[in-house]
């Protein structure tokens, strides 16, 4: 499979928004976290201060082979059901997308259900879920770069359309342990490193599912250098489409949010098909599940939002989308020292 | 001085509320810090996800006499131009209230400088600054009190006009200083681990900025267990106007965000004055001054944001009401399992 190259960041502009930041009415520096990301963006984009209006959320559904392993409290079938939910505007992301202009772009990529025909929702299905990769790999290759393409072609399609800003967000009951198993793989971490309780283990559905994942590892031996083969022996449809719209963002220029666990393995998958991809990376909010901060590590980025959320759906990335508008207000609509008239240090 | 009862929280309407989130479409606790702010919420207004659309940034300005003492890269009269400029919308708080739609009430309690009939300054001028704390007490009980005053009938007005949610900030050269010394006293610790660089200073700077704060407890020995003591001794006028901005908030059940150190250490005060004042506060931001962390370990309060932010103007606490604002629509807008059809654990 061939992927887009990856433009260079706008070092330029970078320069040019530092130096508009240090003219502002405020001490050097003071908006801390604010101030870098007003210049990244500025970097990606190739413009100072951009007002990104045109945003979306990119939700990829899919169900799991593994959940017949029960590593979720909740049965596969949710994974339908919230999609109807997303599409009725009454789940998580749909309110804090509303709050953050932000539009919800529904796919299903892999749902083991037949829907209608349903305003709203993009039926782009590769299959009906992955396979159980106790058993066997969760997909073919060719399955695995159906769904990337699949992911490139929605988030090329939105850019078309003038899209300025991306994230992504999952609904898939069992993909935290498909994530968790790529994270081990991708960050050469023991299973019980990376495991979290996803929607709400108690003690003994963690251990089970670390063990699981354990199993899962040593039948499937994905290769950690490459990353087609971890992504068709332990990966998710949803999961392979989200990297698909990591990789066509970053060729497009477009900043993306990562969301949690699942989220960012997939950008970092993407980071791996395409190097550069990072580069074009803001991480919304730092997840409970304790693989996630590896994850960011090897991605060398921190996260804006640290409230204890494990949704998915995006909603982490979405809630992060004010911060980015206050970065970028920042740099465009303050008074600078000299046109202020205010003493200088 | 007499200060007014603090009302009890609401526990009806927080159980409701608790009882609510555990029925949205998401896990169980999922939703993490905004669902607990979004009960503490609903205690403290009696109303299950208001919308809280009237809100303004109470933002008081004032000189300090220690400023001549030189404990700031910045030369006083930076206060009375940094009002101008909030006055003409070019400043930090400016740009995240227009995002956050909030309006920004501007107070000059006690700057150094005679202003005009300017539309949209409120001249409540205690005294032209504090006095050097190095050498007197900083103000008198009288003038300690007329601050209070002004921020209680501030917030009073704004409550009469409908006032939902509110936030602190501040203006002053050398303020960082007296709010150092403020959280020494309250929270026991050294000026050593309490100071901070402020707006920039060097570690030159820093260390005669705590030798300053040394001298200054010494000469004024504030009981730390009497807040007019401390208050008048090393505080600021614009210190005293939001004490009394928090304690009239508590007073009508409106929801208080406070902001970075100088903010927080007038809160504090405020909870000594009139005991509860802390149930009615939400901690906006956590300043990189290093006392803050103190400071909201006393109120007993964790931070919603934490971004390396140190410019106040109450920027880290309108900047968080994004926050509050995703917690309350979640609570209200998001459909329930049974509403939705969906499969509960």
């Amino acid at each position: 499979m061939k992927f887009p190259k990856i433009p260079s960041i706008n070092t330029n502009k970078e320069k040019e928004a530092a130096e508009r930041q240090n003219q502002l009415t405020k001490p050097t520096g003071s908006m801390g976290r604010l101030e870098n990301l007003s210049i990244e963006i500025a970097g990606m984009t190739g413009i100072i201060a951009p007002e990104l209006k045109k945003r979306s959320v990119f939700l990829m559904a899919a169900d799991h082979g593994i959940a017949s392993e029960g590593v979720s409290p909740y049965p596969s079938e949710v994974t339908a059901q919230m999609v109807m939910n997303f599409l009725n505007h009454g789940a998580a992301v749909n309110v804090l997308s509303n709050l953050s202009h932000c539009d919800v772009t529904i796919v299903d990529i892999g749902v083991n259900y037949d829907f209608p025909h349903l305003p709203g929702l993009i039926s782009r299905k590769v299959a009906k879920g992955t396979k159980n990769m106790l058993k066997s790999p969760a997909m073919t290759q060719s399955q695995a770069e159906q769904a990337i393409q699949t992911g490139m072609d929605v988030l090329n399609e939105a850019a078309d359309n003038g899209l300025q800003l991306a994230a992504t967000g999952e609904m898939g009951i069992g993909n935290t342990t498909s994530a968790a198993a790529i994270t081990a793989v991708l960050c050469d971490k023991h299973p019980s490193e990376v495991t979290g309780r996803g929607t709400g283990l108690d003690d003994h559905g963690l251990a089970r599912k670390i063990k699981i994942i354990e199993q899962v590892l040593e039948v499937q031996k994905p290769d950690p250098n490459d990353p087609m083969d971890i992504l068709m022996k332990i990966g998710g449809l949803e999961i392979a489409g989200m990297t698909g719209v990591a990789i066509a963002a970053a060729a497009r220029g477009i900043p993306m949010v990562m969301d949690g666990l699942i989220s960012t393995a997939a950008a970092a998958l993407a980071e791996a098909f395409a190097p550069g991809v990072r580069n074009y990376l803001i991480a919304g909010h730092l997840s409970p599940e304790i693989g996630h901060k590896y994850l960011l590590e090897k991605l060398g980025k921190s996260p804006l939002l640290q409230l204890g959320m494990r949704v998915g759906e995006g909603t982490g990335a979405v809630l992060a989308f004010n911060l980015i508008d206050a970065a970028n207000d920042i740099l465009r609509n303050m008074a600078t020292f000299e046109s202020a008239g205010i003493s200088n240090r």
